[in-house]
């Protein structure tokens, strides 16, 4: 059934598997008149793609991506974009062994569940390369919205046990796990190396910020904003939590604590994590996700065949030993996509 | 704008504020010919309502439930069921001293800021109150799913800073903190007490498991069951995070850790809290909430009034110290409302 | 299944049968800090109910609406707008003879087929008292697009085999035929009085005029303003078709007559009725519907009972002979509630 | 803003411009484990075409369809089929005329309106060949139809002013007209002939009937199956009306004419056209609708520039002189479009 649709007015609609031709997207309800070119979708998919460090998977994704249509002269029409990667290096053999077979920590089992047929080739639609489609559509609204001042960063706040002072967020490009701190970064980075050369992976923190929101977006009561920022973000692969602002630190603390209070150039703190009532305060919007570590490990695990026999199972194949890096810029898309679907509301709003 | 509805084939729409004249809700979707009563609903109701301790509000809201409409012979017929409470015991006039001022931790300056317009009295559209058109769709989605043995429980996990074992789920409704300790739900108490003669209030952490749920529901990509589940619940008013299975602790697990072995019988564990891929396994699904404390609380606080002017405000009034008991039934119908539309969108996937 | 909304941004949902407790609407989406009281919505009702003349039925459905929500101080919040009219003079015993039997051209045939089930008094839910709560939907919609300048009229062109000239759209309101021409509307009321003497009932055509609408509503490709309002219009029980401009004429013309030459001031024109690729152009958009006979009539017609056993079945009760007057504001709010909804896409697209 | 998307349980996404790299269609909701093949979508696409005949244009658009995703091993896995044609024989140089102008009957004039800019090349999004991506989808829902017994045939019933009887429904592929009547498809392409040779075009009327639907589908009460099949097929460019069963003819009926009787067998006559109360008789459904002569016409028309200026304008190209043989795909596309939702539908409902 149709799960693959997210936005209200501004709507993303994504396509593809892992080995199939082409994974993609289709961005329905783009503002008229915006100058878009595929190098700034491309931007975006190249911090996404697999390959860029020691610490994440050598598959060659090319990730180039076409711009099919909504597009004339430089210019978004307000028609469709349609935007499509090819695959390209598959190696489709390497997932023989679990034609029959269910990984632990993948979706294998629960899509034979659902569907009664799976491909089965790199997870096929359960593949994280499914995310190109969203940072590709998520490349279109961040540009909507640096035009309004609005910003949104994320980053790694924890990994393998490692925790990040949040002290830079200028240097978050500048080291592999995409941390707000150098020298953790570091740390990081070699205890991850270290877990992957016994095959197995780490998880961890990442934490989003989104500054330049006007106070005001976010539509009461079942499309608040954190609802619909949480929903976004936990259909994401390997989230597995959401927090906002104090997040659940909150339940230990009292009223008199928690409430933020309210001064004439806006608040005093921000416990709140910039919405109030689903609704935007104006201030930062600020979030957390739990990433579970990578469930692909050579170390071997037990499962079951396809018939419920017990089998020993561990996935060879080239896979990220910490998912985190590469789900930065996915939590930043989906971000953005519900914000500017937010700002198009709003601007429903009032007419 | 247009956050009112939720739900795909399985549609609630809810309506109303706290000091208008009512608040209710329309159910579309609901399968023709199940045995349903107003009863059936008002005990789900009187779940949530005020009232029942000494740690609720002692406001009387009578909180009874007419239905309108889509019931023929004591059965559904397939129609909407529109449900509605008349409001009562409204003593508005309590909330003069608002009509200009914002309270801390309150949706009062995001509203005025969103809509330019807001109904002050008693958080107006804002209001807890508003989630007993929630319960009410609820109820009847937790009765067609008792027919399939799905179960949902909710319980309040932490309080005030007291933790539960998850001892024993048949006592949560005999505390009146619907916790599933009775020793620890003792101390909690004390402790509310405590914090509400101080004028303060107190936050908690809820835990949900849903039992009997088959493999197979969800719908990835989008609308993964973590996702519409997660989105569902933070749509609650005073929830600011929301975690599955190991959830948070995730992040410093290893892949060897987390990944729950797959065994001829099920799982070995449950780090996955019961959906893999946006799909249910089979297995218990298990999610834990932050519930942020009562934001109206009698100590004063620092805010503004509509002008910018800084003020002192307390409010007064009648409020629960500790949210966390009339969550439950909430997070409840929440849950039902999500797995009856998933049950639904499954049913049509093979045609 | 959930079949009972209407709307993207501005959205209508209605609920309730013929013989329950209540019909009603809930309309999201609402300009907020619009002045709105219960007589705007009555002066809508009151055309559509019964008892208006001599040709329509004398049933006494007392129509009152009461807000129930969405409304602060005589102002919209931009909350939900919850209406309710309760249901009276149900003379429910006279529909015994139908618990078993169905009616030709009743939809009480297909409703048993699809929900094995069905509201049998009064038609139920397939009522055409369920347009109440559309009335009372578009009555806001009218409002709100009044202040923008837009004006719908919708009358009586055609009925028990005669026509009328588009004379003057001030007489509309004059006639108990709602004709646009007061002497034809005296011959139909005399041809109708005559089937009706016989036991039997007449059809018609109903025109709608929408003045005043900018250039530049309407969303390609699906939900072009012709195909929207066409859904919205058909949706109504007894309409058989629509026609847009020179509608189903246009078959037999040559493109150089159908083409509306662009002029300076506009249209030469307007054979396409105002809209062109789905998007209005300026001009006044103009659409027929062929309105069928009343199913139910006192002449003694062929059926059978629900175990397919033939009988005999008349249908004694209060009927209107022809619906064409009462299916006007029903026309007219269906076109608003469309109409306000394009207006409210447009104002998100160059956000 | 968001139009490009019909449907809610089987969900249709077009996108492209007739001058772009490619048109193309994401089908969502698709039946897990259903053999496909792009042939299966070629065969219908090759009957939308240009240059099938003396009377379509010579464009020469090849038309050729690849799947990007939602196969495996020849069968359908339950994920988005994703489907693209790309675009040759593009002559774009040749609307450089209209870069600055308005062509009378075309979209040019509104997407100006209602956008600010506009890609002028073959008419762009409101090109005909955005169809392609409905026949496309139309074809995974026939064959996902005819599997049910479910077979749909649209054919011409007049166009340059002749008619056809409804003769033989197995010649409608026989004669370049896709009339059902060999003789007066004969008359009506020389008819065409004759008007193309003046540089006119003609309009006409087609038919569409559609078998083996069972009794109850449809959703009351918006989402009625004529108000359904009626949005759809008004979203076809050209449409200018739609009638079902007697249609039209129905408002200068009696009722006890109108009436269908109901027999054991089913009904004695069928002026409905297979649909009372929105839902499905269980008998053939039939429509028909009003076409339009092509707007695209080398006679020349007074039009204006985009800065209001008088202008005549001729539409030389390479087009349809009566575009009925070539909407027949498209109106069976949509009507299997919609079907197939409805069948999804429904099998939620006992759910």
């Amino acid at each position: 059934m149709s799960g693959n649709t997210i936005g209200t007015v501004f709507r993303v609609t994504t396509f593809g598997e892992s080995h199939g031709r082409a994974v993609g997207v289709i961005v329905d309800g783009v503002t008229p008149g915006l100058e878009l070119s595929e190098s700034d979708i491309q931007v975006q998919l190249d911090r996404r793609k697999p390959g860029q460090s020691s610490i994440t998977t050598p598959r060659k994704e090319s990730d180039t991506v076409q711009i099919l249509s909504g597009l004339f002269d430089g210019k978004t029409t307000g028609t469709p974009l349609a935007m499509v990667l090819y695959n390209t290096d598959q190696q489709s053999s390497a997932y023989d062994h679990i034609r029959h077979a269910f990984r632990p920590g993948h979706a294998d089992i629960t899509y034979q569940a659902k569907y009664g047929i799976r491909d089965y080739r790199g997870s096929g639609r359960a593949s994280g390369r499914e995310t190109a489609g969203r940072v590709a559509a998520g490349a279109v609204a961040l540009k909507l919205l640096a035009q309004r001042g609005i910003r949104i960063r994320a980053y790694t706040l924890r990994a393998g046990g490692i925790s990040c002072a949040v002290k830079d967020l200028d240097v978050i490009e500048k080291n592999p796990m995409r941390a707000c701190d150098q020298e953790a970064a570091g740390l990081m980075v070699k205890r991850i190396e270290e877990m992957q050369s016994r095959g197995d992976s780490v998880g961890g923190i990442v934490e989003c910020r989104i500054s330049g929101v006007p106070a005001g977006l976010g539509e009461p009561v079942f499309d608040k904003l954190e609802a619909e920022l949480g929903r976004a973000v936990l259909s994401i692969g390997a989230v597995r939590g959401i927090e906002f602002g104090a997040g659940f630190a909150i339940a230990d603390m009292s009223g008199s604590e928690s409430n933020d209070p309210i001064i004439p150039a806006g608040f005093a703190t921000n416990n709140a994590g910039g919405i109030i009532g689903g609704i935007s305060t104006g201030q930062e919007i600020i979030f957390r996700i739990a990433v579970k570590p990578t469930a692909s490990i050579s170390t071997e695990q037990k499962s079951t065949d396809d018939q419920g026999k017990p089998i020993k199972i561990s996935t060879e194949g080239r896979h990220d030993p910490c998912i985190c890096p590469r789900i930065v810029p996915v939590v930043e898309a989906m971000s953005a996509i519900v914000l500017m679907d937010m700002v198009k509301r709003q601007a429903a709003l009032p007419e």
